[in-house]
């Protein structure tokens, strides 16, 4: 019943993506005389950059430009065209694209804009043109983008309108917005980064980021892929491709439109809970993409991910010329999961060699307003020898009156290039002249360097945790056997047709579902209130009744939970004061669902909930009425492995109650990882499950296992039927 | 019963603190030809950076330093002085000192270093310097600091070994740590923000933040106050005096050392939910100062609130180039508090006119990569005259090929001079090249500009907080009229005495101290296990049964809790089976109490803790086992006033709760918030009193008040006694 998880081959191979990015010939439609004309900036661009490759310039009205003799359409090259780039008013976007097509051009960059991004009618144009771009077998980036760039020395290719070339190195990147893709590659110059690739997609017709994933993983080039993004075309084919290059090469990516979730009809725990923000951060987590909360963490999470190993564990050595910046910095990290340990005794005996005697050997080490390169790159080296130290930081305040700032530095390159190799360092230079340039100088190359202690504590916990999912084993997902799909399918598919459209499973068949897929559920009968007492007897004591009344969800919200029956009196009484107090309430209590009382355990919750973009989310939590107001949940993406169930439950507040908290006796969470699983399962083989709301699941005892004590299920009619 | 929070003047006088930073002469003590040495480069900045009173050199070793004539010692001088700074090896220091008073010093600054924060005996000689320097009746900055700075053109003081001359402006500028202090000043410049006066505190052995903040609330020249933090010598006098300079100028603050207040014997829940940083957050809120999570946050506030008035509300106007920017700007303003309201109908009108057709008319305001300068500065217009807008962000991400970056800020700064004089403007500028110099060219002069749109949400929504907490009315404290006061202390000294140091007071104890104070507690008997039964039967049912054993605190941890006896009969077999659960848990049942259960109500705790520095700190939160779990909890120093209750209540996750949530009746909130002021009364009046937990307190329907249900108090024999 177990099978592990993993990606279809097909899901990671590269369609096409490295002949966009490595064309040997370039036409550019559009191509103007005037280089501030987006078609001549690109065209200019080119030629200022270096691009090895052969260049023809498309514009009917001219036989030059820039120096290049122009054609009057790709038609008329009559030579073999890689890539052409399209910067045409958008009503000609479409005959030129057949006009590629015919000449046999392998790729194209539709600059344009105008389509899906501005009208119904431009969205038609958009599907049109994709169309035939599909039956040409051949790929399109765009429309509404930037374009491309390519540092390779081999290509140096920049079919983009903005200035700048930015130094080459292993950093690739997506951008979903054109205007911030200048910006991103304006910052990774300045804080001299190298970039790999750089892909404008603007509006994904054909090339997506899985595709761009795809090819980065396998990109020798490529060592960090960043990604902006603000919408998933296809989230569920992201979290299958996602882990696999994670696995492989960090990918941080800034996720913009938090807040345009908006709010949706809440009519279960499970989807009130859960929100598109929620989803996309439990697709980042669950894939071990890095989602960083801000562009300039990005930038720092890139600049330390890009030229430093990934720490093997959380302790942080830091030495510093100034306590206070020292202090901020440990504050940084001790939030977010790193720690300042203390240092070995080999240490320390190492620091009173030759620090003042008032100086302090405990993590932070202060020099006390030193400022001797030779003492700084003493230290950095006792920090590298040291077993109790991952990872270091330096941090600089320049000196006044004697050192310079480019000795200090150099001493840092020295010292960081004996480091063992797998200890990254960051510099803190507190100093708006910026970073000195002889930082760059030793064999570790470039160095990250920031101008604030708690961007490189940010930047080094995010590197920390991408280091732990990295780490962490593949997880097993679960599976259910086929005549049990078949078996929960029948179930469903008769109520739901009977519904003919989306609604509630009936309790009974809530019952019978969680039977077939062997989660106990508390027993329970569903009984009128006349049949109530005798079928207490039968039951056996204590009980719990709840209501059974048309259009009641939250049943406890309107006194339709009497917990402690304990005698067939007690029930006759109760289900006598239920049905007043739901007629004040608007309801009609026709029947009573009796149950045995479960006695000790940790009431959780289990839910599913089905977003329109990213499908059905699995939540669990700490179960009870409160579920909404303490919010304390997880979420992810289905399927969940025992990996996944395992961490949900980790993150959560109140898992030290599954542990055994304050005197009560610890609880089964293997069982509540099981439970997870069968749920993912039973999501995963049943499209027709909408929305799932297991709340409480008591956990019992080690060894006793979880019962689910009320379930609700929302089911739509089969798609397939 | 009832009295103003008001602070007493004296608390708020400033006590030469005006002298020290205006004085009309200097004696630079340990000036030398070096500039090179510290007090070398003090005497450099004075002299460069044009310094307008007299200046005298002290140095025994020769006649002339710099081009001045200098003296042997302070007492040869022969003037009056009324500044000496004081950079001479620490051994020298005392002698020095004595030298200035005897020569009528008026003020002192003592760089030299090695004092308290170094060694013991650094601290005793502290205190004889501060011993003398009070007996003499003059004030003293630092030891071991970095000086002072004051911009205005009157006085242009610098005395400081920094290299930088800030431009003048309205920021005040306190720092505890002398490195990060530089680097506070050279951002300062770099962000082109203007200071008034600069002051570097070191050990704070007399000038201290009060004394600064006195002072700052009355100088005309300062606006905005900036602290960075990393210890409260007094924070009681603190909370008194921030919040009157908070009503007339924004205080920032960065305080630092979060991690360090390591782990405290935690005996209750009150005082395990407490943590020092806990407190600093409490006593920034109760005061209104701005805390910033970062420097870089400390400097994005600054610019904001040193240039532009305080938004009257959370309604932000967005108008960007550029869509991807707009989205993080609007994602990190919602998640914020702040909001991105629809324009209204004539703003909508007013952008249709101008805008191409596929613009987006909803804020933000896409001005789809325009980036003409008449369109951005109509925008602002509109948005200006918008009455749904209370605040404005521009976002640019510099043109490519066209518009000058300078055209648009001067747009930019001619528009923001006519909006109305309540609305604040920022810009983010995306772009490394920074700030064009025209954005300060308009009639509001220097507008803020962040090189990210978070940034400029961070700060806005910092701003709009204080702004709210500026017009809140002052709230009332309850204040124990004298014979309640003399009451309680005769309960609790008496138990104290007899117990000798810190104790638990006896559960008798705690009932008379609440009925003392009025606040009602849940009738309970404190019975032998034979007794129990008959006492139940007069008490009435249900009632709830407590375990009294010596030892025991966290009763319900060992079953030492059980609810819901409804007879005599099962009050006997609790009693029995009580019993042996606590034997089996180490613990032996002496007696029990018991309690009639208290019905509907909301659990919630109130609750003391005390802080070895900042006193006793009131705790409100979610009541019931898991309290510690959740930690839904809120904090406040005493005296909490009508106010900070509400606050501290609707703060919590749970205060839905109390507003009657799912189904359940509304609870008495206004019962709730005076139960906090009478305990905030009891721990004002009644020093004695380390430690209280009221939990679970219910909180009954509206009109029923509250009913405290358990309560621990520990005490300490009396300090005045």
């Amino acid at each position: 019943m177990l099978g592990n998880v993993t990606s279809s081959p097909s899901d990671l191979r590269d369609v096409g993506v490295r002949e966009l990015l490595n064309p040997t010939s370039v036409a550019v439609v559009g191509a103007s005389r005037k280089v501030n004309s987006i078609g001549g900036a690109i065209l200019a661009n080119l030629l200022r950059d270096g691009y090895t490759g052969r260049i023809y310039p498309i514009n009917p009205q001219t036989s030059e430009v820039q120096g290049l003799r122009a054609y009057s359409s790709v038609t008329a090259v009559g030579q073999p065209i890689d890539l052409a780039v399209i910067a045409v008013p958008k009503s000609a976007v479409e005959s030129v694209v057949d006009d590629c097509i015919f000449a046999g051009v392998r790729g194209l960059v539709i600059i344009s804009a105008g389509f899906a991004e501005a009208s119904e009618e431009g969205r038609q144009m958009e599907r049109r043109i994709l169309h035939k771009v599909r039956a040409a077998g051949i790929r399109m980036v765009g429309p509404n983008c930037m374009g491309l760039l390519n540092t390779d020395p081999r290509v140096r290719l920049n079919v983009t309108f903005t200035p700048i070339w930015p130094p080459a190195g292993n950093i690739a990147i997506l951008t979903q917005s054109g205007a911030l893709g200048l910006t991103i590659l304006d910052q990774v110059k300045r804080l001299n980064l190298g970039i790999s690739s750089f892909v404008s997609v603007g509006n994904k017709a054909d090339v997506s980021g899985n595709d761009l994933l795809s090819y980065w993983v396998d990109d020798p080039r490529t060592g960090v892929v960043l990604l902006y993004l603000e919408s998933f075309g296809n989230p569920r084919k992201f979290a299958r491709i996602a882990p696999e290059v994670v696995r492989r090469k960090p990918v941080v990516a800034v996720k913009a439109g938090r807040s345009a979730a908006g709010s949706r009809a809440a009519s279960s725990h499970s989807a009130a809970l859960a929100n598109l923000d929620v989803a996309v951060d439990a697709l980042f987590e669950q894939a071990g993409v890095i989602r960083t909360q801000t562009l300039e963490e990005m930038f720092d999470v890139a600049a330390l991910l890009a030229t430093q190993p990934v720490p093997r564990g959380p302790r942080v050595g830091v030495v510093s010329n100034a306590g206070g910046p020292a202090i901020l910095l440990a504050d940084a990290c001790e939030a977010r999961g790193l720690v300042l340990p203390s240092l070995s005794e080999k240490s320390i005996a190492a620091f009173r060699a030759f620090l003042p005697p008032h100086a302090g050997l405990s993590n932070p080490i202060d020099l006390v307003a030193s400022d001797d390169p030779a003492t700084i790159e003493r230290s950095i080296r006792i920090l590298g020898d040291d077993p109790n130290i991952d990872a270091i930081v330096v941090i600089f305040i320049p000196p006044l009156m004697t050192t310079r700032p480019e000795d200090v530095a150099a001493a840092i390159a020295r010292a960081a290039g004996d480091l063992p190799g797998e200890k990254p360092i960051q510099t803190v230079f507190l100093s708006t002249q910026g970073t000195p340039e002889m930082l760059g100088s030793g064999p570790r190359g470039r160095l990250p360097a920031y101008s604030y202690p708690e961007n490189a504590a940010i930047a080094l916990s995010a590197a920390y945790r991408y280091g732990t999912w990295k780490n962490r084993p593949r997880g097993n997902i679960e599976v259910l056997p086929p005549p049990v799909i078949t078996e929960v399918r029948r179930i469903i598919c008769n109520e739901a047709a009977a519904a003919g459209g989306p609604s509630w499973l009936s309790p009974e068949g809530v019952s019978q579902v969680l039977k077939a897929i062997d989660l106990k559920m508390a027993e329970a009968r569903e009984v009128s209130l006349e049949e109530a007492a005798v079928e207490a007897d039968r039951l056996g004591y204590p009980l719990v009744m709840k209501a059974v009344a048309p259009g009641l969800v939250h049943k406890s919200d309107v006194g339709g939970v009497v917990l402690g029956l304990k005698t067939a009196s007690d029930v006759r009484q109760a289900a006598g004061h239920m049905k007043q107090r739901l007629a004040t309430a608007g309801y009609e209590l026709q029947r009573v669902l009796l149950q045995r009382q479960i006695g000790d355990g940790v009431e959780m919750l289990i839910g599913v909930t089905t977003d329109p973009v990213f499908g059905p989310l699995l939540v669990c939590g700490m179960g009870g009425i409160h579920v909404e107001l303490l919010k304390d949940v997880s979420f992810r993406l289905t399927p969940v492995s025992d990996r996944d169930a395992a961490e949900m439950i980790a993150k959560l507040k109140s898992a030290p109650l599954l542990e055994g908290y304050r005197g009560t006796p610890p609880a089964d969470r293997e069982a509540l990882i099981g439970a997870i699983l069968k749920v993912s399962a039973l999501v995963q083989a049943v499209p027709e499950l909408m929305e799932l709301d297991l709340n409480p699941v008591m956990v019992l005892p080690p060894g006793q296992g979880v019962i689910a004590v009320d379930g609700r299920m929302r089911i739509r009619p089969s798609m397939d039927g």
